[in-house]
């Protein structure tokens, strides 16, 4: 019987870490979630995981072969194999290459969670085919993950790609990162909502959004309030595709892509923030990149897509025989 | 005898058009400058070219074998071959591969003059060894050429790496391009002489300068001045850094470069420009990114870089067999 190659490609998150037995073709068949714990050592996520595969191995196809382990996280360094400092995850560091050798004894690579993204939407989404393009996560913060002759950017250190961090606003927001005005204060689900209090505090408009605390307010509040026509909420959309389109103009200069591709929570907000961001970015193009660079939704399944990324990452070393 | 390859590397300017036959070491053998006549068609320049070059092959090397051609022009295409609506010349299109294959029967590769300053620099100059560095011509405009994983980025059409068309300052200086506030309005030889100005206009200090027609003064002018203790010529020098520095820290989120290299007219300026750009660029960085990407001058000798530039260019994809 031929052999069906297979990998494990892991997610880790502040809360959960998701795990996933994929093959070639996107389809997954073991998938597990843990929490991740990250009080405890990291070796005990990678033990409980370890642990869980081999339990339920049988579930697996007869002929199936595990390859490699692909491994997505916060702050994931593709050059040395490690997650350091991480936000939202109590780790120092962590050596993620080497407890997949120790507990998998398989080929092991990790990235951060955009460049997985990125490279699961080359593989198995909208990507498919291109050889240059940028995905943005517009989750909590914004990541992302850029391509450039069919190859993740990683830069010298492998920190490359974190347009979350280019300054849009001088002296605007503060940042997680401790500087201000950076994109991801404004284009993410936090910035949305703090678009919102500084509208609610600047206009005088009736909005549903006046009854809602700030930690309460979810981007999902803010879609609901547009669809029923609120103008604050529509502003905030307005403001939110502004900043991230002439964002996206700077980046286009950079590296002319062929797309540009939106995922995440916020991106599920369909035209309220695809509109608005591709007419200001297409306003402040340079001429000779107007009307050429496509704005897409991601192609993968949102609940599959961290697992997939992951998964495509190990793929892609496995292919270029660099594990 | 083992024969001795050789390539033709061409740097069209809007005046004049640089010719040399250069190794591998980049010696160059033969050293030629024509006027660029763009009045003409493109066609009149490569005869001129391919008849001098013609007339003086018996001073090349007895066992000298050309082997390709490169070209660095105002908006050269890589994809296409061909240089389209180029500021400063009068052609709206030229199909300059088409021409190299009339003219010498060699292949010929064309790119702009920025991206073959940076394939220079690779080869033959400070950045030699690099895999991911920004090379910036800091000219009348500001031109620059990005490699990531030792290969230019190029974008999907070709027009990647405009960096002097990042918007640094929303609403500001109207750009050449039709638009306001990119980055080559603040940061290049004519951005320091509006800075001057500004300056000038809006400041009381005593100043040499104030005694320059605006269409007289040069950046050599702020330099003589600056070395003289002129705090207008000083104040602009800062202030160019800090705009240049701001943006190159952007730059880094992005590419996370092992090396920043500044070229061209300004970056002679030494000190004056260098200074200021670091460490504006530092104070701006992400905290990852501080103390890591150095900033350099060229490597290139200034009168010889188009020509190396060029050359490299084609020895880039004969080694990579593409031509």
């Amino acid at each position: 019987m031929r052999k069906k190659e297979l990998v494990i490609g892991i997610d880790i998150g502040g809360t959960n870490t998701k795990v996933g037995i994929v093959d070639r073709n996107a389809k997954i068949y073991l998938h597990f979630d843990f929490p991740t714990r990250s009080e405890k050592p990291a070796e005990d996520l990678f033990k409980r995981i370890f642990d869980k595969i081999e339990q339920e191995k049988s579930e697996l196809p007869e002929n199936g072969v595990l390859m490699g382990v692909g491994v997505g996280a916060p702050n994931g360094n593709y050059f040395s194999g490690k997650i350091e400092n991480p936000p939202n995850l109590k780790w120092t560091s962590v050596d993620v290459v080497g407890l997949i050798q120790k507990y998998f004894d398989l080929p092991g690579v990790l990235t951060n969670d955009a460049n997985a993204a990125a490279l699961g939407e080359m593989q198995f989404g909208a990507a498919q085919g291109m050889k240059n393009f940028i995905e943005i996560t517009l989750g909590t913060g914004l990541g992302s993950g850029i391509v450039v002759n069919g190859q993740l950017v990683y830069g010298h250190d492998g920190f490359a790609g974190e347009m979350g961090h280019v300054i849009v606003i001088k002296g605007g927001r503060l940042c997680g990162c401790g500087r201000r005005g950076c994109l991801e204060t404004y284009a993410s689900a936090s910035g949305l909502r703090r678009t919102v209090f500084e509208i609610l505090a600047e206009e005088n408009q009736p909005s549903s959004l006046r009854e809602i605390p700030y930690e309460d307010l979810t981007s999902k509040m803010v879609y609901d309030a547009a669809v029923q026509g609120d103008a604050v909420a529509l502003e905030a959309f307005d403001f939110t595709g502004r900043v991230l389109g002439e964002a996206l103009a700077d980046a286009v200069a950079y590296f002319s892509p062929e797309a540009i591709i939106l995922f995440g929570g916020l991106a599920a907000a369909g035209d309220f923030i695809f509109v608005p961001t591709k007419n200001y970015m297409e306003k402040n193009l340079l001429p000779i990149f107007r009307n050429k660079v496509k704005i897409l939704s991601s192609g993968l399944p949102e609940s599959d897509a961290a697992i997939l990324g992951s998964a495509a990452l190990i793929w892609n070393e496995l292919d270029q025989g660099k594990v």
